[in-house]
C-alpha cells in the first residue's frame, strides 16, 4: 500500500533529517565555541556523520519505498515532498562514494592551503591545489549530470532548475547597469567615512551594538525563544531546526554597520529558517528551496528594509540613544548617505549594494570558464587583474584582494556565486509585489512595524519550503518570472535620484 | 589474520566513538546555548544519533571482528581495548531494543514530572512515575544481569566489578564515621557565613569570579585551548573528545565559592578527560574507567587540593586582589573556616565534604530498597524524611528539599549515587599516594604550583584509561584496595583536630 510507503518514508526522512541537524550543530560549534584543538576530533566525528547520513541517503529500502509511493494517493506538497526528496538522493547516489570522499579530503586540506597563502599574499601557494580542485569539480558535474554542461550542472545543485541560458543575459544586463550606476555615483558623490561622518571616525561599544542588533531581530520578529545571535568571524546563519536557528554576526568598533547589517541580512536567512510549517519539520518541505531564494530574504532585509530611509526614521532614534556621543551632530540625513555610500573595493563582502554585483560577475565568468576549460588555473591572476579593472576599475593587487579573498573555490562551492546576484534580483521583485500587495508597507516600516511584510514573505515564500522551484516559485509571489528589471528599478531610484 | 581482524575493529570502534562525541556535543549544548524551544528537535536529534549507535554496537560484523581478534596478537593495552569494547557492547545486545526505547521515552517525561512536582512541591506528582522508572530499572536489571542481585548489576554500569558485597560496609561505616565529625563540628564551632566572615554578606561580581576560576584552571593546568568553561544550571563536564572537554560551572553573587569549587570539581573531571593517551584516542582506552574515579579526581582537587591551607596560600592572595573591598579586614584563617564550615542542610549538593557523604548513605539505602524490592514507592516520602532524622538531624520539609531534590532517579540513573562516595574514598587513597611519592607537594601548592601531581595523577590515572578496572587501577595505584581509611584519616585531621 503507497500510503504505507509515503508513511514509512517519511519516517526515513525525518530521522536524516534530525541527524543533519545534528551536524549542522557542529557545524556552528566549530565557527562560534569549539575550542582552538577540537578541529581534528570535530573533523572525524563530521565525516562519521556525514558517513551515516550518506549511507541512509541511499540504502536500498529507502528507494523501494519511493518506487512504492503512488502519487495518486498523495497531495501536491506530499507529491513535492517526495520528488525533492529523490532529487537530494540522486545526487547521492550518482556522486560516486570515492570521488565524494577525495572531494571532502581535497576541499578540507585545501581551505588551510587557501588560508595560508592568503595570510602569506601568495597566489602560486594556491594554484596547484585549485588545479585540483577545477578537476574534481569537472568530476563531479560528469558525474552528476552526464553530457550536461559542467557548469549548469554545479550551478543546479544550489539553484534548482537554473542554467547559463538565462543567466548569462541576467548577468551581463546586470554588470552593464551597475557599472552605469557606479559610474554616476563616484563622480558626484563624496563616500568615505571621514567625508561623510566627520573627521574623528567615532567609536562604537560592541556591547551596545550587541544590544542594538538583538532589539532589531527581535522587531523583525526573529523568534529568540527559537534562535540565537552569536559572534563569528564571518557571519552565518545555521538552521539546526526552525526551532532552532543560530545566526551569527561580527562587531566591529570603528565600523558599526558591519555587525547591524550583518545581522539586518542573517536575521533575513533565520526568518526564513523560521518560517517552515510545522507539519513539515525534519522534510526537504521545511526547508530553503535554492541559495538564491535564500539570500533574497537576507538581501531584502539587508537593502530593501535596512538600507531605506523608512527602516531608519525607526532606527535612528533608537541608534541615537544607544551612541549619543559617537552620533553628536550627525543628522538623518547625513546617516542615510553614509549607509548608501556607493564606492568600488576589492573585498566583495565589504562591496555596497552597486558595485556587489560587479565582483559576482567577475566570478562567474572566471569559473564558468575554468570549468568549462575556457581558462586555465595558471592564468587566473592575471585574468582576474583585467577583470577588475574592466569591472570596478580597480588597479591589480596583492592575491589576497583579488582571487584568494574568497573561501569559495578552495571549498569546492563553484556554481555558488550567481546566487548572490539571483538573490539580489528575486528580493527587488519581492519587495516590490510585498508593495503592491501593501502599499502602506514602509510607513510601517518607519513605526518599526514589520509584521505585514513578515507575514507576507511567509506566506509567499517560507512555509512554501520546496514545493515550487525558485522559477516557478518566483512567479507565483510576484506574477513575473526572475528578471533584473525590478533590480534595476531598485537601484536606480535608491543611487541615481537626488 | 587477527591483527587485520584487530585494524578492521579499531576503525569501527573510532567511528562509533566519534560519532558518540557528536552526541556529547548535542548534550553539552542542550545545557549552554540550546534556545528554549529547540528541546523537542534536539531530542528528536539525540534519538537519531543514539540509534545510529546502537546500531554500530551491534552490527554482526562488529561481533565477528571480535570473534576474530586473537589475543595473543595484541599487547595489554590493545587486549584490555577489546576487553572493553566488548563489555559496553554486551550491554547494548542485553538490553531489548524495545525497552531500551521505552526507558528513553520514560525518563526523557519523567524528568518533566521531576522537574514539575519539584516546582510545585508535591511528592505525589512524581510517585506514579517513579512507580515506573524502578520498575524499568528492575526490568533492565533483569535483562543485564540474569540471576544477578539486580541492584549489583545497576551499580556494575557505573563502577565495573563494585559490588553491594563491598560497598555496604564501606558506606556504613562512613556514615558512622561521617556522623562523628559532624557531631563535633556542629558542637563547638561557628558555620554560617555570617558568623564567619561578619554581619554583611559581600556580593562578588560574576566577571571576576570568571577571571579567578579562569586562573585557577590554567594553574592546575587544565589545556584551555583543548576545552573551555562555561556556565550551567548545574555544573558539568562533557569530554567530547581529549583535545575538547567542555567544563561549566555556575556563580552566584552572594556565594562566591559555589562558582570557585564548582570549577576545581569539574576541573578535576577535566584534567582527566584531557589526559588520555592520543595514541588511543576515540576508543575506550580514552575513556574514564568508572564514574567513581572520575569523581576521585574531581574531589581530589576541590576538596584535598581547593579546601586545603595550601592551596590558599596561594589563592587568597590573588582573591584578595580581585576582591580588595569585599575581603577587607577577612584573614586568610577566618577564610579557610568559612571554607571548611560543617552544617547539615537540606541539599545535597550544596553540602560539605563530611555530611555529604550522609546523604549518598540515605539514598543508597533508599535505592538499593527500592530495587530490591524492600521498600515500596509510596513510602518513599515517610522513609526519606525518616533517614533524614537519623542520619543529618533533618526535621521533616518539603518534598523539593527531601526526594525531589535530586534529577538522578527521574533520569533512571540507580546504582549512580553511590560512585560520589567511592569517589571521595579514592581521592583521599590516591592523595596519600601522591604525598608519599612527593613529600613536598603541599609545599609546592603554596607556591601554585600544581605540575607534580597533575603529573603524578596523569600517569597513575588519567594515562591508563580503562585499562585496569577500579579496585585493581587502585591497587596499583596506592596499594591498596579501595577502603575507607584513607578518606577518614582525611576528615579526622581536616574537621577534628584544632
Amino acid at each position: 500500500m503507497s500510503s504505507t510507503a509515503f508513511g514509512l518514508l517519511i519516517e526515513k526522512i525525518n530521522e536524516i533529517y534530525a541527524l543533519r541537524s545534528g551536524l549542522s550543530l557542529m557545524g556552528w560549534d566549530q565557527e562560534t565555541y569549539m575550542p582552538t584543538r577540537g578541529g581534528e576530533g570535530r573533523a572525524q566525528a563530521m565525516a562519521a556523520l556525514t558517513q551515516v547520513i550518506t549511507d541512509k541517503y541511499t540504502h536500498e529500502l529507502v528507494g523501494k519505498l519511493l518506487d512504492e509511493c503512488n502519487p495518486q494517493d498523495l497531495n501536491a506538497r506530499e507529491q513535492a515532498l517526495v520528488r525533492e526528496f529523490k532529487r537530494d538522493r540522486d545526487l547521492y547516489i550518482r556522486l560516486p562514494n570515492d570521488l565524494s570522499a577525495k572531494i571532502a579530503r581535497v576541499t578540507s586540506e585545501a581551505q588551510n592551503v587557501w588560508f595560508q597563502a592568503k595570510k602569506a599574499n601568495d597566489a602560486k601557494l594556491f594554484l596547484p591545489t585549485l588545479q585540483k580542485i577545477i578537476e574534481l569539480m569537472r568530476e563531479k558535474a560528469k558525474a552528476l549530470g552526464g553530457e550536461k554542461c559542467m557548469y549548469d550542472t554545479l550551478l543546479d545543485i544550489y539553484e534548482p532548475g537554473c542554467t547559463t541560458k538565462e543567466l548569462d543575459p541576467l548577468l551581463t544586463e546586470l554588470g552593464k547597469f551597475s557599472h552605469e550606476i557606479l559610474e554616476i555615483n563616484t563622480s558626484n558623490k563624496k563616500t568615505s567615512q571621514q567625508e561623510l561622518l566627520g573627521e574623528k571616525v567615532p567609536s562604537f561599544p560592541l556591547d551596545k551594538q550587541k544590544i542594538f542588533s538583538l532589539q532589531i531581530l527581535a522587531d523583525m520578529g526573529f523568534n529568540l525563544e527559537a534562535g540565537r545571535l552569536d559572534v563569528s568571524a564571518h557571519p552565518f546563519t545555521d538552521g539546526l531546526h526552525p526551532c532552532d536557528v543560530r545566526l551569527t554576526t561580527r562587531f566591529l568598533e570603528n565600523e558599526p554597520l558591519a555587525g547591524l547589517f550583518g545581522t539586518l541580512h542573517e536575521g533575513g536567512h533565520g526568518l526564513y529558517e523560521q518560517g517552515f510549517e510545522s507539519s513539515h519539520y525534519l522534510s526537504p518541505m521545511a526547508e530553503a528551496v535554492s541559495l538564491g531564494i535564500h539570500e533574497s530574504q537576507s538581501r531584502i532585509w539587508e537593502n530593501q528594509v535596512g538600507r531605506s530611509p523608512a527602516f531608519w526614521e525607526y532606527a535612528f532614534p533608537l541608534w541615537c540613544q544607544l551612541f549619543p556621543e559617537q552620533m553628536l551632530g550627525i543628522t538623518l540625513e547625513q546617516w542615510l548617505k553614509y549607509v548608501n555610500r556607493v564606492a568600488c573595493s576589492y573585498i566583495r563582502v565589504e562591496a555596497d549594494e552597486v558595485t556587489y554585483n560587479l565582483h559576482i560577475v567577475l566570478r562567474y565568468k572566471m569559473e564558468k570558464a575554468l570549468i568549462e576549460g575556457d581558462l586555465q588555473v595558471a592564468d587566473v591572476p592575471p585574468v582576474w587583474d583585467k577583470l577588475a579593472q574592466e569591472l570596478l576599475n580597480l588597479e591589480p593587487k596583492e592575491a589576497s584582494f583579488g582571487f584568494l579573498q574568497d573561501i569559495h573555490w578552495s571549498a569546492g562551492l563553484i556554481g555558488y556565486f550567481p546566487t548572490y546576484a539571483l538573490g539580489s534580483c528575486y528580493a527587488a521583485q519581492l519587495f516590490e509585489a510585498a508593495l503592491k500587495a501593501h502599499p502602506g508597507l514602509e510607513r510601517e516600516f518607519s513605526a518599526g512595524h514589520f509584521t505585514t511584510f513578515r507575514e507576507w514573505l511567509r506566506m509567499n515564500i517560507h512555509s512554501q519550503g520546496r514545493e515550487h522551484l525558485p522559477a516557478s516559485l518566483m512567479l507565483r509571489a510576484t506574477g513575473m518570472k526572475p528578471n533584473v528589471d525590478a533590480f534595476k528599478r531598485h537601484l536606480r531610484k535608491r543611487y541615481t535620484v537626488n
